[in-house]
């Protein structure tokens, strides 16, 4: 590899920048991008950086083996990465295809720097649109006594396409527990609502209901507390009273569509780090 | 007057905009703006209107009793007012001055529609710029014991200014369930997070806990309800991971200041009618 | 038809409101949502009212019919449309989806109140997309020296199509004069820059040499001279100096066509009114 | 000191990073903050960054001897700071007040890292707010005929005070090449439109008359092109057709007054770094 993108987070402490820049110049590597986060309540400390190779390609293996030391010595949690590799990409979607049909556009333009190796759907109506784009598309219908069938196929399907995470593109099933833990930091949900308002289901019509003037969009990772997962992006678009629910529904869908882009996207080049309930998120 | 602003609300019912124009049209009287809504949901019907007379001025108690007739028949709830008269404002505050100084600010160079008759506070800080704006300071200070003594007070300014409405500019004090009743509809808070999320005390530091990634604030009215009041306007900023509490606590002041600014400006200007727990805000 | 919708503009005049509201509640029908403006420096009057009939469907002609002397008797420039009517829109696009793609999902779904009944290009590469929603699709190649029958080929194609109006959704090609002046009022452009900044070609790339902190995108109405038509639709979106140009077309997607599915959907739903080289939006 | 700020920029070379995190990790400090950029079509490198001595105070003269090496090998454009040392301002004004009492505001509360050490005007109207803050105020009339002689005087001011930088916060005069020359990097001035657009004289005017939905501020450094000086931040605001200019003047009131605080609070930072006609905003 040419590039590499290295993200960690350990206990603030004096000397890990200086440490991280001597290992990589001293192998070649000039600093592309880098960001940095120190978290003044729990002292710790984050970050990511790109790093680009001037001596031509490299090993990501060797890489890794010779950053081991230094990530024990502070204690991180680590991860290195080809820059050139594109994260595969799961879609769980239900009967709404505007977030689907984003990511997809996105994926065939060659923008969003993901492969979606699957599209997985408890209802047919997503299939044609699928193969026009040439993406598998796999219909696994679920009833409540089939759940935990439907979600063992679903993992399947990840494990056997090798992906890096699920987006749940408006998927409108509640995950189990134990995929949520299957998945954890490695699935991706957009909710319909400017979360922590509107919780749970129906959130347009809550949010007609309360007679608020903006409404919004959350992309979150999944955890097993609904709607509680740590926040990765959100954004709002102003309303008013003379909205119905059927129009604060529409104008939502471009929102949605919009910040799990964004979600997907920063996820994928790895600008997303876990700071336990809440993100870290280095964009530009 | 020359210019009279109408409002009111009735069930929907064919003819309503006939006959209101004919009245006025009949009384010399052009449509210089005018704004038409319907609750689909609730067949309620909502219309304001500012109209000039052609034919000189007119005594404002006249042309109330020659509405008279048209609101009986159509059982409306309505008010008419002579557009030149600014609305009579007390301010209550606590120790924070930024949204009380965009109002004096706007009050004092004439652009926000009122007139600030009284600022009243719990605490002694805002005297000096309240006295360099030339506005009547009270300060009455506030234990649990002497609560009602002081609210008293509060409506006794209020009264004695023959004041329209109150204005809770961060005034940090939970009005009591007698004193929201006493103002219904004629108080207007500004409350410093996006509604319904993070209602109570310290919204900032919930918003930093759950890691949103934009803050907000909501101007709506009081209600015995504590942050349920109908939402009069509402705006949000984005902030980052990288912003502490008091950062937040920093962006969030310009949008508290600038919300209220336009919920007082609304509403002093007949713009913004109750719909029942929600508003219907005829802004431009 | 049970519901029409009446736009016009003339001089102001004390009683305008009063007649037609007469005139329509005496044919039985009800006003269900109604917006006027008034242009204080030009003293034109700006109206658009959606009315229900109460006794059941009417005939559009009858009702033009029993309108046409209001309209006479106060100089109106006025249509009358029956609310079910959907306009019927050619669309024009080059090699970039995104705009055509949000338009043609709306379609589809039917929440976008149009019928696309054609797509025209010069490139043959939105064919397929078109195919899969079973829009006819036209290859109207052009160059310099077929500039003048690429055009009249549009214009047949709108003609034989009983078309209401094109959308350009970036088609890349500027319109002749004469093209742009069969089309007035009936062609709607989106540029990919926040009007009236970086006009003309790579807009994007000028924003970033200029560095700018937001980038936007502007719908507006065709008209011979580039660029400066009458605006109907703008947003922005925040960037920053780590952007490249190609990040900023990657932003600027999106909201393009957030943009022009706006200015469509208001145009088709008769809420943009000509005001000279400006427009007056009645939207919700 | 305790903490130092580091700015600064070079062609991009291999060790840069490493270089200056090895000279202050050896010399007892820990990073805190660190931004990067590298500049993809110039390879020139920005960076900031904040340090914190971990061994008690440090003399800021002896950091700096101590990087002037690095600096030099590196062809460093660099400066270096005490973080607890606030920024000395002079702020330039006319009649309209709103920005600078925003600034005074901030300065008052100390959440604004500046000191305000004098204000200039060419009117005496802010004096007595100026007093109420306890800041000295400069009478400064100016004519055609005694421009060169009140700009002497306003650098004489400058120089008095050691001010570090000059605040147009609304000064509504256009500043001579000589001064704009002596202030280069340290004058920033707010413009109230969204640059580009609207450049000159009553941008509000032009805004209404092209008809633009969108109105916005620009804080920007002052150059002897008039409004055309590298941009620091900007912000819009939605308005409608039925906004009169004076209205669009009210609103931007408040975009003016967010827009260049930030301007100036980041500048207070030393968060924005020059790069040719373009700024890189290292903002959190």
């Amino acid at each position: 590899t040419h590039e590499v993108v290295l993200k960690f987070s350990c206990s603030d402490q004096p000397g890990i920048v200086a440490a991280v820049a001597n290992l990589f110049a001293l192998q070649g590597f000039n600093i592309r991008e880098s960001s940095q986060f120190e978290d003044v309540h729990t002292h710790k400390f984050f970050m990511r950086t790109v790093l680009e190779s001037c001596e031509g390609p490299k090993s990501i293996e060797q890489v890794k083996t010779s950053f081991e030391p230094i990530a024990q010595r502070y204690g991180m949690e680590w991860s290195l990465y080809d820059n050139q590799y594109k994260p595969r990409v799961v879609i769980a979607v239900s009967q709404w295809g505007h977030c689907l049909e984003n990511l997809l556009d996105g994926y065939k333009r060659g923008t969003l720097p993901i492969d979606i190796v699957a599209v997985v759907s408890n209802h047919a109506v997503m299939q044609p649109l699928c193969e026009w784009y040439q993406v598998p598309f796999h219909h696994l219908p679920v009833t409540k006594d089939t759940k935990s069938e439907q979600e063992a196929a679903i993992l399947n399907i990840f494990s056997d396409n090798n992906a890096d995470f699920l987006v749940l593109a408006r998927y409108m099933q509640i995950l189990s527990n134990d995929l949520c833990e299957a998945l954890s930091g490695k699935a991706i949900n957009i909710h319909h609502s400017f979360l922590p308002g509107f919780k749970g289901a129906k959130p347009y019509h809550q949010a007609y209901d309360r007679g608020v003037k903006l409404i919004g969009a959350t992309a979150h990772y999944v955890t097993s507390e609904l709607d509680e997962g740590p926040i990765i992006e959100q954004a709002v678009e102003r309303v008013s009273h003379a909205n119905t629910p059927e129009e604060l529904v529409e104008i939502g869908r471009d929102i949605e569509a919009v910040v799990l882009n964004r979600a997907v996207r920063w996820h994928a080049q790895h600008r997303v780090l876990l700071n336990e309930t809440k993100t870290v998120v280095f964009s530009r």
